[in-house]
């Protein structure tokens, strides 16, 4: 028999694991529903035509696909057309629905639009809504990279807003203050300023080129980023009016003025700066000040080859070496895609594997989110057994987690198990604890023992 | 465009559902976490190789099996390869790695098996542990069944004490007293009295005969069970006494004397009835005395063609027409599956899907767990939106679920809006509240108004 294991990129999520990722999710689910937002859930397999061609020709090929199920128990003139789709296949990935018709959740916002879409009628608009569940990409896998990940995205449909984009903000805010991330900052900007950009640079069918190479300035630097603007056909006019704009500091407030200033002449850039001026004002109204991560307005933030038409943001963890933890922005014309159009809508999502790595690498995790805080009780045998069982019944009424070893082992492995389960308090009830109505508790931790009776017990492990 | 759908037999989970099934989930793992159960996930996809096999061969077909990436790709010497694999899938479904080397999980349980082997020489033993997560079956889709449904286990490995059993029975009926579901009975049997049943009708060999049969008595009568039992060849003396066993009645412990009588020439069978009786003993030391439901021994019960070996278990609500919403039992040899013997584990299984079928047709969910409790403000723009908004946050801040409509649009389509999202609490603040700095709270369950302070407002929806 060849040694179990699990496909490369997929991860077994151990107790202590499960319980660091649950306060994460309990985190962020208590934000979001403060702040209005409802749960949804959809399904792990999708019609393979809802997921096809959403997300360019590379997702299309990273989409994990189902076979269909009995393909040896059809017919033969069936088994002819099951020939020929394979055939078709093996040229072309997909377009085979005798073979293939479903697949795995790529990412949540195409279900999301998908669900709003078939809904639309039931649903009460705007629509606000929270997903947090994993989907499956056929990457090669990487540290970090996994092929079974989480996301967790937050939107609004059918609102344009920006109070949305606001509130938007305050969660991002508000989770990583409360989750006790140091150094954070929100990047904002708005794919209306990169337009203008294009525009005064005179070369407004090329707001993507420059949206791709700026996007890569944190990597490669202004040098690299001037020769790639040069290789895109930008004149020197054009990189200089970039370099002025990149350049611009100050406040937030500062900064847009600026801009302002250098982006006179485009409509669209005015109507940007508009925007990101109106969120911060709802966004500082509806603040908490004790929130300590940075909000800044980044020319420079691009947010890639993506759907967005408006504010974009993005979040870094500045006190650890990894990239954004979260990011989101402005889609116009999502739900479009299913024939639902004029629905706008704004979204962020938070990098789930990521914020558990910075936690982790900055030992950020609540003491015992780990382990839970569980008490176990040794296990005699005989009478001390049943007199052991009765406390247990009497910890548990008193809401205390605790637990039995069932076995009445040597005491060695009973202590070796309580070790390895890394326990915060182990009960002793031998025969002289029995006869005296009491117990011996000792906290695991410190390695203190005392006799005790069970109220006086409770009310310390309770403390 | 054709209309977006989901697959058959799968289902999005609306916001209101997503919450009714988090207070199952809520409710479950509270009392797992409390009897020191640990929570364990795996990944949706695993080997094809560490599933085919191990649930018969029905099972096997019904196993959904992910379509290997890149295939297009390949090489023409691989597709040469590809293409013979495909014609051996199209008479036999499996071992086919080339086409299909990846799948979903089918349980929880082989999983759970496959983890625990990887990790025998990390895990502290005895190990225990719970599990939610969703499975997937291509079963033909019916009402009730679908082809993605949650499973909720909780088992204990590396341990044979029947206090394992009893903390088990305790769990179900501690869960379905806290889920408040009336008339249940956890029926309790032993595999090694179906074994010793079959030993005094002198047909040892036809254990599993005897046990298809009776496991239908519920369907079809005792009349249906005889001439089932007649046509797999037990005689009449045979079937006299297991008519006569299972006709026992009485308490528990008077079952388990009759039948202490009827089958004393079977040690097996007196095994099974001592293992009863300590398991029983166990509970009633454990157990707490305002839970609700009925614990029973009933001979007849035997947990179909599985692979458990002692203790077997199972639930029905009788205040509803549904199948089981739960069972467990002891099996000797699961991991021995992966390499790893003498193993013995024991655990149960809670039907989620069913379980929520019975409180909503019981109408049993809380008040509260479906809509959330909310608070819509209104948004009249202007000045009254920034007072508003900063309501708003004056509310979050003193913890309140709050939200506000983010576009000033007509009264009407707002309060359309406060009924379909089904808030508690309406805020309506116009120049009149503004300027009296005070807030109108609209009670939206009872229709009531008042003029209030926000501090005071706060108390209300708090209260």
């Amino acid at each position: 028999m060849s040694k179990p294991s699990i496909p490369q990129g997929t991860r077994d999520f151990s107790p202590a694991e499960v319980r660091k990722r649950q306060y994460i999710f309990n985190t962020l689910q208590a934000i979001f529903e403060q702040y209005g937002f409802q749960p949804l859930e959809t399904p792990a397999m999708e019609n393979l035509t809802t997921l096809i061609g959403k997300y360019g020709e590379e997702g299309d090929r990273l989409i994990f696909k189902i076979l269909n199920n009995g393909l040896h128990e059809k017919k033969d003139a069936d088994k002819e057309k099951l020939n020929e789709e394979w055939a078709t296949m093996l040229s072309k990935p997909y377009n085979t629905p005798k073979v293939t018709e479903r697949a795995l959740r790529y990412d949540l916002t195409i279900p999301f639009a998908r669900y709003v879409v078939m809904h639309q009628h039931e649903l009460a608009f705007p629509f606000r809504r929270y997903q947090m569940q994993p989907v499956w990409r056929a990457d090669r896998p990487q540290k970090g990279r996994y092929r079974e990940f989480w996301q967790c995205d937050a939107d609004v449909v059918g609102s344009t807003s920006l109070i949305n984009e606001a509130e938007l903000l305050c969660i991002y805010r508000r989770a990583f203050h409360d989750l006790n991330l140091p150094q954070v900052v929100v990047k904002i900007n708005s794919r209306k300023l990169l337009a203008g950009l294009a525009e005064v640079c005179n070369a407004s069918e090329q707001m993507m080129d420059i949206t791709i190479a700026l996007d890569k300035l944190d990597k490669i630097g202004w040098d690299g980023v001037t020769g790639e603007l040069k290789q895109r056909g930008i004149n020197d006019t054009g990189i200089a009016k970039i370099a002025e704009i990149i350049n611009v500091t100050g406040t937030n407030e500062e900064k847009l003025s600026a801009l302002e200033q250098i982006m006179s002449t485009s409509a669209v850039a005015l109507e940007g700066i508009k925007e990101l001026r109106d969120t911060l004002a709802y966004h500082d109204t509806l603040k908490d000040g004790n929130w300590s991560s940075e909000l800044m307005v980044d020319i420079s933030l691009a947010r890639g080859l993506n759907y967005y038409t408006g504010v974009i943001v993005e979040v870094v963890c500045n006190a650890v070496k990894m990239g954004s933890i979260g990011g989101g922005g402005r889609y116009d014309d999502l739900t479009g895609l299913f024939g639902l159009k004029n629905m706008s809508g704004v979204g962020v999502s938070f990098g789930i594997d990521r914020i558990y790595d910075v936690i982790e690498e900055l030992n950020l995790f609540p003491e015992e989110v780990a382990s839970g805080k569980q008490t176990l009780i040794l296990n005699f045998g005989g009478e001390d057994e049943r007199y052991a069982l009765n406390i247990l019944q009497q910890l548990r009424n008193a809401g205390v987690s605790a637990e039995i070893y069932p076995d009445s082992v040597k005491f060695d492995k009973q202590m070796k198990y309580a070790n390895k389960r890394n326990v915060t308090y182990v009960i002793i009830v031998g025969e002289e604890e029995r006869k005296a109505n009491k117990l011996s508790l000792k906290n695991f931790v410190t390695g203190e023992q005392e006799l005790l009776s069970i109220e006086e017990a409770i009310n310390i492990i309770q403390g």
